[in-house]
């Protein structure tokens, strides 16, 4: 279920400079009852790394039809399309000489569907056991917070570990800062107060990341974004994760330290579940 | 002129993760009189950057067969294929769920032969005009030295000037040290001393940097890696870049800052010719 701007077919050429560089962006977004979740916040970001990248801005009526066409002729699939993930990548396109973009630039989009994973509902009910990753995020306020297509890091901290009990990493950057899951955004709670680390320097910023704070805000939670460490994280009362597709999964075991699932998460659960609804 | 895993073909599946993630590497190769120069060394640190992002090693008998293949039938091509660049990807190939690489690999192998860029070589025998880049390199010892595929720092800084008399831009980390060019490594002399920046935390280990260490060597150079600042590179007798293509080429301005085209500096691009022909 894949389309490469608006055609059906499932290949890019080798010059596009999403394999060559890296070069562009991607959204990963659950699709609820055949309708995408959050899409407006996606393509919102989608737009911002566009920006930020100087990647022309594809129209968000093009992505919105094409997404639109793929979700009304996916009953062939033998997975469950109302209820799946939705991935959009956007290159910079082909072109250009060596690392230099082209003068004149055709975006290449890429739209396309997958079941979703598997993941059993304790995950989200009783929490999910994770460990502190080895491999170290780097520092780069230039890149810092954009959903881009460099992902080696993630992609070497994700390899740590096979075993199927642990459902996440923790990642720290190269000054021991806490900075987020291998693909989650990471958030504690200590005496009321919500935590969660400031992603100026590295990570990823999510699109349930700032529902947390929009959430936050709203219900008079106090919210503090910081540098902080694993000391600190392990102090907490409680631990949470979030995605776009697996909304907020509380963190129950991180190495050897419990943690209980408490009612700021479950609130929060409750809460995000109210706002896809909206 | 292409070759993906061994056949003719310009495209590759949505699905590779040199796509996805920027999960693979490159090598640009300069042939020279329809051979690959320095493939030997290409084809080794090919080899350092599998074995450090865990991605199974490509067979050199391959790639070699694989680029006497595109040379050997690269006669109808317009420009002259004897004189040109090859350019070797290798990717984890397609597959794993997110960015948990799958349990059993197929890497991709993209084999590509491109006309020489048409570089004058007044560049080489009178120098280049450089600027310093506004884009900083981040820090990350897990990536440093690789030449992988995530690459959006060169293409940011790349796209900072569009002038044809700028040749190439000088890039500094966040902490202000000198760390290469957009598509280069970078070295300065003073008082008979060659310096060069450590690549401990950025940028790319290139063939013609190792190569210019063992001619230093070679020939009782003092050479010292160390971190500089700007201030450092401008007070220099000389300076020069190098990569697989150019070759050495003399820094003659630097912003406001000329230099002279300095007696080392030829030798080494004397030296690096006969290195050529061994």
């Amino acid at each position: 279920m894949l389309l490469v701007n608006g055609e059906a077919k499932d290949y890019i050429p080798v010059t596009d400079r999403g394999l060559q560089y890296g070069d562009g962006l991607f959204e990963t977004i659950e699709v609820r009852g055949g309708k995408p979740v959050f899409l407006k916040q996606h393509l919102a970001r989608l737009q911002q790394g566009c920006l930020r990248l100087h990647i022309p801005v594809p129209s968000a009526q093009h992505i919105g039809c094409e997404i639109v066409a793929l979700l009304e002729h996916s009953d062939h699939v033998t997975w469950q399309s109302s209820d799946c993930v939705l991935k959009i990548i956007v290159t910079r396109g082909s072109g250009g000489r060596g690392y230099r973009p082209p003068d004149s630039v055709e975006p290449t989009r890429i739209i396309s569907l997958h079941p979703s994973p598997d993941y059993p509902s304790s995950y989200q009910l009783h929490g999910i056991n994770a460990r502190f990753c080895q491999t170290r995020l780097g520092l780069n306020p230039l890149l810092a917070g954009i959903k881009h297509l460099n992902r080696l890091e993630q992609v070497i901290a994700r390899a740590e570990w096979s075993t199927l009990d642990i459902q996440e990493g923790i990642m720290l950057d190269i000054n021991n800062h806490i900075i987020e899951g291998t693909m989650s955004n990471i958030f504690f709670s200590k005496d009321g107060i919500l935590h969660t680390p400031v992603l100026s320097h590295s990570g990823i910023s999510g699109i349930v990341r700032n529902l947390v704070f929009t959430l936050a805000y709203r219900h008079h939670i106090t919210i503090c974004e910081h540098f902080f460490d694993k000391e600190m994280l392990l102090s907490a009362d409680e631990i949470f994760v979030t995605n776009s597709i697996i909304g907020i999964w509380p963190i129950k075991q991180l190495e050897t330290t419990v943690f209980r699932i408490g009612s700021l998460t479950q609130q929060l659960q409750v809460w995000l579940d109210q706002l896809k609804k909206e």
